[in-house]
């Protein structure tokens, strides 16, 4: 039988790069702008067009024996009040849990099950948060520093954007009065 | 359809400390003593009887939707010149994996398949071992401080400790000339 070999990648705890880098996306604004709910907050931020957030992902075989992880750094900053944020996703394979272990920064993790149903929970350095099955997630860096977290997940889970892109999700986290606050999304 | 909702546990980063504390396992030299090559030292040590490892996990459902995850701490020390270590164990469920992100201290990943093919790769804060599925593994604490570390593996992956604790591993871990050097296990 051909067994996969055991291997290490390295976090680089000081600057929160990955070794070897493994697979990135980079997200900008201009990715994204239509799912922050100040359209005309997003409109204006799109001449400068920040990048959001990157991940860099180690490749592993995307099957239900392995176990896809990565690490993400989300840029601090908002667009009107509201902070920067991931797209969010359910996986394809909807029935598989994720965790998400802090090492940087603070944040929100957004959560809602596919009838609506909305969880906040809240991250920081050491913080271990479960998504459990079904539950779609995006995290906000309500900080002034970047958010890293490193991610785990079954290699066959997928990322289902689809219905979050149509309608962003139920609660929005924004910056009201010098505080993090959750609110219901106008636009949802 | 009712959903498990979403949580956080905390990993204190100064005492390494889970909290909620979790599923707490405490290994005693007594636990695994016939496990180390040199049994005349392993004899002489149990009258002590030193703590070795513990782990601390974190509770969901044991299935293959959801991800069990622990911290685990092995203290440093020696029995004869072989370094404090896990039992080690296969997974039940065996073609599954398993990451450790290490958190502190150094050590050796000792990896093997069911057919005795070995492989031992190296521990450090911020590395992340991959440990493809059916490879057997045990950690060796190879430093002077406690090594920690942050572990993910499928829900109902199980521990199978049957084979190793019939006849350990292929390879051992000892301090040679105050080196830390990987060898043949003479009683395997």
């Amino acid at each position: 039988m051909e067994y996969l070999e055991p291997f290490n990648s390295y976090i680089d705890m000081e600057n929160w790069k990955l070794e070897p880098e493994g697979e990135g996306i980079i997200r900008k604004l201009s990715d994204m702008d239509d799912m922050y709910y100040d359209q005309e907050a997003a409109k204006e931020s799109l001449e400068e067009d920040p990048i959001i957030y990157e991940f860099y992902t180690v490749k592993v075989p995307e099957t239900a024996s392995n176990l896809l992880h990565c690490i993400s750094t989300i840029n601090p900053g908002k667009i009107g009040d509201e902070y920067f944020m991931t797209k969010g996703h359910f996986h394809e394979v909807e029935d598989t849990a994720e965790i998400y272990l802090t090492l940087s920064g603070e944040g929100q993790m957004v959560m809602e099950t596919p009838e609506g149903e909305a969880s906040v929970i809240e991250m920081k350095k050491g913080s271990i948060s479960y998504i459990p099955p079904y539950w779609a997630h995006r995290t906000v860096n309500t900080g002034d520093k970047p958010l890293v977290f490193f991610a785990v997940y079954r290699g066959d889970a997928g990322h289902d954007y689809g219905s979050i892109e149509e309608k962003s999700m139920a609660k929005i986290v924004v910056e009201e009065g010098g505080e993090v606050s959750i609110k219901d999304n106008p636009n949802y």
